[in-house]
């Protein structure tokens, strides 16, 4: 099942069910107004929205064209928003870049951080930064949705409670984030807000490809029209969903409608690219002790976007251009 | 005025305006359903809730009583909680605690923290912890509520933003922070859901005592029935609401119904006693060389209040018990 929301009026926008395709949409009043509302009542209205996916795909029923440019995010605001660090390759690159240690128990205890959650963007809203000197770069990520987890889930529990997979652009502000990391507290001026693919889509929709709460296919990531990643979301993935949902509940529950990131997918093989401009940045400084690739400028787009094994577009693209904010 | 949230079988609750008095409470649900509605059109319906207010002070209309022990948080799920650490007093303790060291700039550039939103506890609701090995430790602070914050809001226009004003017990798992803090990314473990006061006030509500966005009150922290603290929210303030909303919207804007905590509320002079028990185990190591003071065990009380120059409670008191969770 594909879910996506309309951008409206209103802040939340409003619930539509997407076909395989993505060509057509329908609105599921009756259900659901809204994502948040559908994940507050998920066990009661799943079946009534798997039929509305199954008479869109029979083209049954009457539907509206899709059209991501009329998306918000899924949840256009959430209630959290946690992102993990699952890529090592990532996490070893990133802080040779700031010249900062490998915390201990890495391989074992996954880096995680509390995100603002409380603007969320659609896959084609603009990056808006106030300036280019803060360093703008790209972060492609595959998340989940859960709905409600109880406090301290079991890692073998934790996986049934993820029902729904959305790719992310976590933008972050690379010249910002060294002197807050410095003061201990985590992401706040570093990390403005994420944008999510067109489209949610529920684990079963992603076949085998999703396995062990991984999701085994390739993110494609152009910069400016250019190929610049298409590292493999299930591979070097240290910790799975199923753990990073273990360990933002070890001490409290989390909500319906929480998202949880999975860090940028990164490879240890960089032949496969990278998916955010850093990574690229330290391996060109290891290799010729400069870094040649700059960060993003005003006027730059990317696009993020996941191909199933037949070639067609599982999210559909985010698809965004950096823009000056006043 | 006053505004409460009461607690229904919906995870949202519903908005009732309450008496100055806190003894009666008024249904609105022709002008908003809940406190989040009601801060998504504050310049629409404030004029109405005034007028509810108004009312209910004059005993004009019907009512219920008003019961602290029936209300959830104000937002019992907010789409953005921040804390800010603007008692340097405080901080100086807390991170002599941990040895670890001073952050630069400490005086100009304020500590902040992206907290948990998804589940705010109500003022009288069980503190439920897995484990007392924790640490589990209170933290009284002061909060502001604000409508929708521009990107890059400057200190002279933040201050009208905010909207509504709180108490908070920011409850703190001690052990579990060192270690998550070593990591870089923040708060993860160590901030499980905070609580709220009873009902949450305009800011006209506090007269003289709220002057530059601070709140020039004492803050009574009562452990186990005794008196812990009284330090006053107004003095060693560093960082003024004004600025701590500020530093948040550097790089973002932030929505309507972000709550920002003052952070534990701490005055230099420490015969004012302590908002935390982690301040007061400093200063008897200090003293002594050895911390007395244990942290908060199953069946221990935690009250916090804030009297208005009359005495009479402001906020209501939070009055938490501290329960294993399963």
């Amino acid at each position: 099942m594909k879910l996506a929301t309309l951008k409206t009026g209103d802040r939340d926008g409003i619930l539509v069910v997407v076909n395989r395709e993505l060509t057509k949409a329908k609105l599921v009043p009756t259900i659901a107004l809204t994502l948040q509302a559908a994940l507050d009542n998920w066990s009661e209205v799943e079946h009534e929205l798997r039929e509305a996916y199954r008479q869109i795909n029979e083209s049954k029923g009457e539907f509206i064209p899709f059209d991501s440019y009329k998306v918000t995010a899924p949840l256009p605001r959430a209630y959290q928003w946690l992102d993990g660090s699952a890529y090592l390759s990532h996490v070893e690159r990133v802080r040779k870049a700031r010249g900062a240690e490998m915390p201990e128990n890495l391989y074992s205890d996954p880096l995680m951080y509390q995100g603002a959650s409380d603007n969320m963007l659609g896959a084609c809203d603009p990056i808006e930064v106030a300036s280019e000197a803060w360093g703008i770069d790209f972060e492609a990520e595959v998340g989940v949705i859960t709905d409600d987890v109880e406090y301290g889930v079991s890692i073998n529990d934790a996986g049934s409670h993820i029902k729904l997979i959305v790719l992310i652009n976590d933008v972050s502000l690379r010249n910002l984030i060294p002197d807050e990391l410095a003061k201990g507290f985590g992401f706040l001026h570093g990390k403005p807000a994420s944008a999510f693919s067109p489209v949610a889509v529920t684990p079963d929709e992603l076949g085998a490809a999703w396995e062990n709460t991984k999701l085994h296919l390739p993110l494609t990531v152009a910069w400016n029209g250019q190929l610049f990643g298409e590292a493999n979301a299930g591979e070097d993935m240290q910790f799975s969903f199923a753990k990073l949902i273990h360990h933002a509940a070890k001490s409290r529950k989390l909500a319906a409608g929480t998202i949880i990131g999975s860090g940028t997918v990164s490879n240890v093989d960089s032949t496969t690219g990278y998916s955010c401009i850093v990574e690229k940045r330290v391996v060109e400084i290891i290799e010729t002790g400069v870094a040649i690739t700059e960060f993003m400028r005003f006027g730059d787009k990317i696009r993020i976007e996941m191909l199933d094994g037949q070639g067609d577009s599982i999210f559909g693209a985010i698809e965004q251009e950096v823009k000056p904010c006043r």
